[in-house]
């Protein structure tokens, strides 16, 4: 092995090029796809995923800058780094979630591609909800409420119109600016969307069949979602909740659903499993995914999807990713490592 | 703030660029001076320095990718992600440790700079080194041992050629052709380099002042310098051991020697500190650098800097690197994350 060993980045215009030439519709469909048959195969015994761990830090707003690895035995090592920055959008003009993911290749060591993972981020938290939404809820059409309409919320309504005819969207937020420039902002789901006032937060359990929770609630200041007996057969979507103390689903709700984990051990420190005693918690998304048949009559049941973030949907997307910038010829190949011409001479020149 | 927020890429050909206008001699003081200062203003207090972790796998051949992740208080995080495979030179003509280190901002979470780590890290190594050669090593000419004569042994004779006058180097390798390639390898040191029997090692550790180990000694093969009465004030900057089983020192050199862990908790795990009760190992370098004259009388006895690779390291050694590019315009900046024109819409077009 001569040839210079390169790594594929894949910086904001290369990712901008592959969602205008493969599609919105057609990239949520194959991330949804993509999950959903790494979900079927998936066993815990060829696929390491270790504890999202990072640093988090007050000065004085709440920031963490966090990675998020995985393995699966044979494929690459695939690490998503991310930042969360809340107060990012309204001081900065930039997304609160900034994030990139790398690949490594398991023979050398080699660093195989480096790409944006802010969009891929979004994309893959709509995937997995869309995921747990065709698994759990009942077939459409469907209401759906969305509650907390930041970057998230847009991948929610996408990814979930997708699997369900979604006849109506009750949106809301707390940020009024926020919450009015959501239906332009979603505007190609081509679904109707009504905005609702902040307070609806309070019965919108009892009025829809799927609810996505995405807000950016501070920590103890939860929960966003008001103590209504929910409609029969409601679906939830929690994402917000990946912080220890956040939470955005009341208690009761929780106490009478069946709960599906992304990754039971950081759902009970960081998701909305915090408040659910383990031996409450059901199985993880990929098992339920994976046993589908056996798990359909859970329709009829409240059922909430506690997602915090799988390493494993990352490494999904970040694969997806390369292989349409590899069919397109899109991104540029930069030999980033020093590899040295003599490999016992650090000092020896690059090949 | 509208301006694009690009990441600063420092690929293999800046790095060369770099140590061609710097010099390799004033690269390697530069990073044996800024990793002092870092060592004398360290506190546990203001960095947080996650242990080390990673994937290993055997597939036949043992191979992993580690992070090692830092922060310091006020100042950015830094990972350095790490492949170690052993049989990357013989097999791929690669050296065996490559890596990437990243800079992230923590006001927004933004990638400010990625760049090669490899010949980093083994600039770094031999900083470390150096650093313990200077504080625990009588003062020069000294005879130096080198044991293993891979990438890692230039920079440990480069950097101690920095800090000490070397009468004499003594080198030996099992593998012969590599032992025979070292004087050439290091002829720019201006040190006269002795190439010995691999059997040399039984008896090396009487016959010199300082003495390096880095080799890729296999799993519970070692200790692979014999047990012999060493020199009196004997220095041994142990850097091969970083990994369970994998062990340089005879065990009674280490029961006699005055013991200095890079970070005691990873060197207990992986490092010669394996083989050293707990009560007997010594303050980390990092003290003993800060309280040096203390630690003065040291240099009588036989002292073992046990470097198993610390990440303040390679944040000392990334954050040189960029201001070494930034001073002289090198690299390349490039759009990385996908940071929508509306921070609430993850599909607006990149700013």
């Amino acid at each position: 092995m001569t040839a210079p060993l390169d790594t594929l980045v894949l910086g904001a215009a290369d990712v901008a090029a592959i969602v205008d030439q493969v599609g919105r519709d057609e990239l949520i469909d194959l991330m949804i796809a993509r999950l959903r048959a790494r979900c079927a195969e998936h066993s815990a015994g060829t696929t390491e995923v270790r504890a999202r761990d990072g640093f988090r830090y007050d000065k004085p707003d709440l920031g963490l800058v966090e990675w998020m690895p995985t393995h699966e035995a044979g494929g690459p090592v695939v690490v998503k780094m991310v930042g969360y920055h809340p107060a990012n959008p309204v001081q900065r003009d930039l997304p609160s979630v900034i994030a990139t993911s790398s690949m490594w290749d398991t023979d050398t060591g080699h660093l195989v591609a480096l790409a944006d993972a802010t969009l891929l981020t979004a994309l893959r938290t709509g995937a997995a909800s869309a995921l747990a939404t065709d698994v759990l809820a009942n077939d459409g059409p469907i209401t759906l409420g969305i509650v907390g309409l930041g970057a998230q919320a847009v991948t929610q309504l996408h990814a979930i119109s997708r699997v369900r005819s979604i006849e109506r969207v009750i949106a809301l937020d707390t940020d009024l600016d926020v919450a009015a420039s959501f239906p332009q902002r979603v505007a190609f789901c081509g679904v109707p969307v009504e905005v609702a006032e902040p307070e609806r937060a309070d019965t919108i359990a009892a009025e829809v069949d799927v609810l996505c929770t995405c807000t950016s609630v501070d920590l103890d200041a939860g929960p966003v979602i008001g103590d209504t007996t929910p409609r029969p057969g409601l679906h939830v979507n929690a994402v917000g909740a990946d912080f220890p103390g956040k939470l955005e689903l009341p208690g009761a709700l929780l106490s009478d659903a069946f709960v599906v984990p992304d990754i039971v051990d950081q759902c009970v420190l960081e998701g909305e499993c915090q408040q659910v005693p383990r031996e409450r918690i059901g199985p993880p998304l990929a098992e339920i995914v994976r046993d589908q048949p056996e798990h359909r009559s859970r329709r009829n049941d409240v059922t909430v999807f506690d997602s915090t973030g799988w390493a494993v949907e990352d490494d999904v997307a970040l694969r997806l990713l390369v292989e349409c910038a590899q069919e397109r010829g899109i991104g540029r190949r930069i030999p980033i490592e020093y590899l040295p011409t003599d490999p016992y001479d650090p000092y020896a020149p690059p090949r």
